[in-house]
């Protein structure tokens, strides 16, 4: 059976992901927004395309992995978007992290057109990228994702969480957990600093108990080393807090401590912040507790 | 060499640490202030007496482990406190949670004796004392660190921090980082139950990843069962958050994640939760987002 895979965005995340499902496409079909980041994949074979609109001429199965929520809006309903050309049948999968509310628009709008959308965003960064061991967390028809699992299963491991939006609702519970163990690791931090404590002791006394997590181990030892390169970016970050403050108002519920810390980020961000790794959230509070 | 050894406080933590290190006291001589739980040690030939003064009389080592930072003032100050009989040599140990200014203000009465203390908060909760598998983060002089190892090797694993008040800063940086995965985590379980997650699909889903933590893996599944049960105690954790907060106060440090989870904590004990495990903060989280 042929296989006319489409690939929009080839960012740092798209790029690798698209390599490892390059196996199992008979043709792979791409577009980015910046053609030349295509060009491993073109040399490979790949077939590089002006338009998601075009992409949808092609293939009967399109992966997204775009930027921001306003990226995924204009690949999908923009006005060379996929909704322009989609073929009845074709497969969507978005792994952008993006609103889970927009998921679900976009699952109404395939539905009508007689296709199928999965959303699944992902954890585990660049890093999990390249070494295809992401967590992908999908929403959508259980049909649909038995189908998708040989694709998923190149990228790293995938668990269906429910119908249309729960992926993104459950990447959004992920941030949510992030969000709370980097202001307790890095105030922590800042307090051991003040307090004149051997960071590298604290670190493995506390790592090893109650107050044991991956930010403590993979992030704190960073700071310790004042190493604050991305890792995970602070203003995608802030991206993935925003929504899920703006999710949880539509549901209807406050989450203070969610709320506290996409401030402090915020701030992060004034500070010139916005392009380092999440552990930079201490000088945030450095900043905080000087009085330059 | 005759040990004389006293142990001050037989609690939930102080009953069976004793237990640990009744082997290697020639004499224990113990003071409780509700005398009954002191029974177990008393049967295998411990001398209960009835204050720490006179423990101070008999032993040359003597542990505290109490509650409050006004116990510990009691014990060392009080009228009948170990300072008003103490002999020149004695080691002090306080392994209760407390503030660093107050392990400072004992270290400097104990050095006008003549005598020795150490701070040595503990973390591991009851069945880490039964276990003995505590982490005892320890402040003080090396050589009587070194001294005291036989008996922390019997209750756990220490670690020397640095001088007095470095055990209770090091604790504090462990309440500090429990505060913001507690809120990470509370807040991600509302957000899926509003949402609609499955919470046993989602705990497995995001523990593996970069939300992986101890509350997620330990806490997190007596949620889902509402198993609300101590764990480690609402009014103790309120406690600790208290002093860190007041001692970064001192410092001239704004925690304010710290601040915002000590206060969610101060609404759960005002709806009557102060005997509960910390993982009712969801309970305040869903009584905040609730209009009953």
């Amino acid at each position: 059976m042929v296989k006319n895979v489409g690939w929009i965005g080839t960012g740092v995340m798209g790029l690798p992901m698209a390599h490892h499902i390059f196996p199992l496409a008979t043709n792979l079909y791409l577009y980015n927004r910046s053609p030349e980041k295509t060009q491993s994949l073109v040399a490979k074979g790949a077939t590089l395309l002006s338009s998601p609109a075009q992409v949808a001429q092609q293939a009967n199965l399109i992966f997204t992995m775009v930027g921001f929520p306003s990226d995924v809006e204009e690949v999908y309903f923009g006005p060379e978007g996929i909704f322009t050309t989609l073929q009845e049948g074709t497969i969507l999968v978005d792994m952008t992290t993006t609103k889970p509310s927009l998921a679900q628009k976009i699952a109404t709008e395939a539905a009508k057109k007689g296709c199928f959308i999965l959303d699944a965003p992902v954890s585990g960064g660049d890093v999990g990228a390249r070494e295809a061991r992401l967590s992908i967390m999908v929403g959508g028809e259980k049909e649909v994702f038995d189908q998708l699992l040989p694709y998923f299963q190149k990228m790293g491991r995938a668990t269906l969480q429910g119908g249309a939006g729960k992926g993104q609702h459950t990447k959004m519970c992920n941030q949510i957990v992030i969000a709370g163990t980097m202001v307790g690791v890095c105030e922590a931090l800042l307090y051991g600093e003040r307090s004149g404590l051997d960071g590298k002791t604290l670190l493995a006394t506390i790592g090893a108990g109650a107050a044991g997590c991956w930010t403590l181990d993979n992030l704190a030892p960073r700071v310790l080393q004042s190493d604050f390169g991305p890792g995970f970016m602070v203003d995608h970050f802030v991206k993935d807090m925003q929504i899920a403050l703006e999710e949880s108002e539509r549901m209807g519920i406050a989450l203070p401590g969610l709320a506290l810390v996409e401030q402090l980020y915020t701030t992060l961000q004034a500070l010139g912040g916005g392009k380092l790794g999440t552990q930079a959230l201490i000088l945030a509070l450095r900043k905080l507790n000087s009085n330059e």
